[in-house]
């Protein structure tokens, strides 16, 4: 274990380096985080597919229980059943649009991780820096349990549990537990626990930022313990489900698969769950007892339980619906935690769009109306008044707009097409619009992947838990 | 599928090529033997230790069902449900003695395997040549099923099923099913079934050949179809026990297993199996309501069913063993079938050596006495007495002897000397004479393992059914 040891020494002593300014130590958040025998006990593995651009480069790193897809590099580094996903990068010969510029990409995009703690971290999408097209770069950065780095090249930060960046290019940060933040480009900041943070620069910025006193009710982080809190009991409660599903090789769904749907072999599936026509089931998703309708979406560390999706739904990643009814398209953000009770179930109307890390936990029923944007932390009708608006309302917001704890300053009708646009190019990616061959995406590409598994050195040696140099190229 | 199959088509070639002088086509004899179809289901998968050189790489192959340790390259190949088993080969700094030289090992053995067909094919031990101290190589060769190929670098050859070919380096020769060769070099030799030669030159030649019109019963291959008889027979109505084993992540050996003894966990233990101090069960290993002694071992494709063992007994690659009491420290060599019944139990002496390919299948009961050397086929106490002779009378042998269908010329002291020293190694290597952290080997360094599975690019394109490049180094 001595290599692992002096690894993990070496990654927070270069993290903290980064935060200096923020006068932060990662030491003693994450020294006891993860047990260094835990590190040694599961198996990684990686994708294998015919559409795909394929290059793994894994060296002196441990990469336990972790998930690699695409063209990823891991250097020197700690990944802790995490997921790496390369299937949105950009490909050789694509054009990059930024601003008015439009560069070509010289080389396929690689996932670069180096020198980082990863913890139950799901990394996605491609860097939208135009700095660097070909480098999704993750270095020097520890992140915790359920943290999403979605197309946010980072370097030098640290991320708390299940906080969320999303197509930011960050250096030297510090993101609290469950904050989201999607802000073009930050460094040496702090943000704080809760904060739902979105700027697009001379456009709009949206700023919500959960009471604090009622946030650490669901997620609460303290040095020398594991995060606590409801969202990660939900979560340890559901843990067995998978342990089964990661034993057996040749793991069959015990559902019914639509030839143009596609549901991971690493998903938990349990009865009675139905799976319609171009539906995309990602790795480590929970689904029970629960409808997914044509083009409906489950990312990883998603729970839908009891609940209907009728149809083009976005679950992105880590967000929980629970005895829940979904209209048609409704969109729910990142590590959004939805949860109806079985006399109260939670209905939300077509096309609205809940926004990433939003919490819904009711005890009497409650409706959203069609069309309508949601946010921040409602536990009844009260909540949601002050916590939600039209989107055809927030559309006519022109300059600045305050409601509850959330502030708006900026172009309602850019943030509310932003939006839109980008649920329309991820149900595009998820294969959600596809028909008889056309439109193909990940829910249609997924279906024939082969995977593979890969463990550290066993006992007996300083290397024990260490995996070896590991090169897999076309 | 397309690459997969030129890739066949330029192996067949290739062997083609080189048996021109014997005019054999292996075309029709393997184009249809493994279905590319099948090549596609089965992962492969590599051993991780602390205690093996580890080195792989490889490259535009397909590898289905295929086991590997230690350092092995293979290139343009298709290795189906082969066992790869670098765990022997020599070591940077050994020094190899041959006749009068002491020859310096430059850096670490490799297993190269280039443009080869495999098929169910045991690989181990290490080059004897010592003109290619550092290679241990395969080129151009195409083996069926259960073939061992044990420390012979081999050029040019096609191996009939069961076949072996022992320390010996091979070019552009056929090996006819069921056939042993141990002969130090050969080149341009078509090898009858059924043949046993081992011979030292200028010490000993002992030769036998099975009567072939009894052979075919066991063992009988022809163009166009698997290969048939008792032997395929009898490995085909356990296979699927081995299905579950292989199905299984963390698999463990429902049996008690000591300390100093190790059992693969893809091998198959069925009740009621003792296992002793110092065992060593191989990957592929089937045992059944048997007694395995103090150091007693079963290598690759050994069944040993319903019997004991009492220590220190060797049973070689593919050897069977049901219905027998074996005494202590019985060779039995590769491919062997000793099969007694249930009322007519096969009872083998200590210390004698049941040499390779010898078949013993007996409806009465039948006894060995210690110290005896045996070999051939045998269904009776007549044949036994043909077949059998002490190894004490055998030393006494000085220029030639025949008996039955064996001839044996040179040396008989020689013999059975090299057979004992040989058989003395065996046990040191597996470490059956293992005693306080002393005389360490298979048994007790496989304990510490980890294994790895890796798999071919699923459907969807060209390469259907190829591995990507694999590269796994320290």
């Amino acid at each position: 274990m001595k290599e692992l040891e002096k690894l993990f020494d070496r990654i927070v002593q270069r993290v903290n380096i980064n935060l200096r300014e923020l006068e932060f130590d990662v030491n003693p958040l994450v020294n006891k985080l993860i047990p260094t025998r835990q590190m040694t006990r599961f198996y990684a593995f990686y994708g294998l597919t015919p559409h795909h651009p394929l290059n793994f480069v894994f060296r002196h790193s441990n990469l336990s229980g972790s998930y690699f897809l695409g063209k990823v590099r891991v250097t020197n580094s700690l990944l802790y059943k995490s997921d790496i996903r390369g299937d949105e990068l950009k490909q050789k010969g694509d054009l990059f649009q930024y601003q008015d510029f439009n560069i070509p990409v010289d080389q396929d995009e690689e996932i670069c991780i180096d020198d980082s703690f990863l913890i139950k971290t799901l990394v996605h999408n491609f860097s939208h820096d135009p700095e660097t097209l070909e480098t999704f770069f993750i270095r020097d950065t520890v992140s915790t349990h359920y943290a999403n780095i979605h197309g946010s090249p980072s370097d030098g930060c640290f991320y708390g549990p299940f906080s969320t960046v999303d197509l930011t290019t960050i250096r030297d940060c510090l993101v609290g537990a469950y904050a989201y933040v999607q802000a073009g480009e930050i460094s040496h900041l702090n943000v704080d626990p809760g904060t739902v943070w979105v700027r697009l620069p001379d456009e709009f910025n949206f700023m919500y930022r959960h009471p604090s006193d009622q946030l650490t009710n669901y997620i609460y982080f303290t040095p020398g313990n594991v995060p606590q809190g409801v969202f990660m009991d939900f979560v340890e409660d559901r843990k067995a489900a998978f342990e089964q599903v990661f034993n057996i090789v040749n793991f069959k769904a015990p559902v019914t698969v639509p030839t143009s749907a596609s549901v991971d072999r690493f998903a938990v599936i349990k009865p009675k769950t139905s799976i319609g026509d171009n539906v995309l089931v990602a790795q480590r998703a929970f689904l029970q007892n629960s409808t997914l309708g044509k083009g409906a979406n489950a990312q990883e560390n998603c729970y839908i339980i009891n609940s209907v999706l009728e149809g083009n739904d976005v679950t992105a990643h880590g967000a929980k619906i629970i005895e829940a009814d979904m209209g048609k398209t409704v969109f729910v953000g990142f590590n959004s935690f939805l949860r109806g009770r079985p006399n109260a179930r939670l209905k939300i109307g077509q096309e609205c769009v809940v926004m990433p890390h939003t919490i819904i936990d009711i005890s009497k029923p409650l409706v959203i109306p069609p069309g309508h944007l949601v946010w921040g932390l409602i536990k009844n009708a009260d909540d949601l008044q002050a916590n939600s608006m039209s989107l055809k309302d927030f559309s006519k917001i022109e300059s600045r707009m305050s409601k509850g704890r959330m502030l708006f300053e900026g172009s309602g009708k850019s943030f509310v097409t932003g939006f839109q646009e980008r649920i329309h190019h991820i149900l595009e990616a998820n294969g959600a619009f596809y028909n008889n061959n056309n439109n193909r995406g990940h829910a249609q590409r997924n279906q024939n992947i082969s995977f593979n598994t890969i463990q550290p050195y066993p006992k007996g040696g300083d290397k024990e838990g260490l995996y070896p140099t590991i090169i897999i190229q076309p």
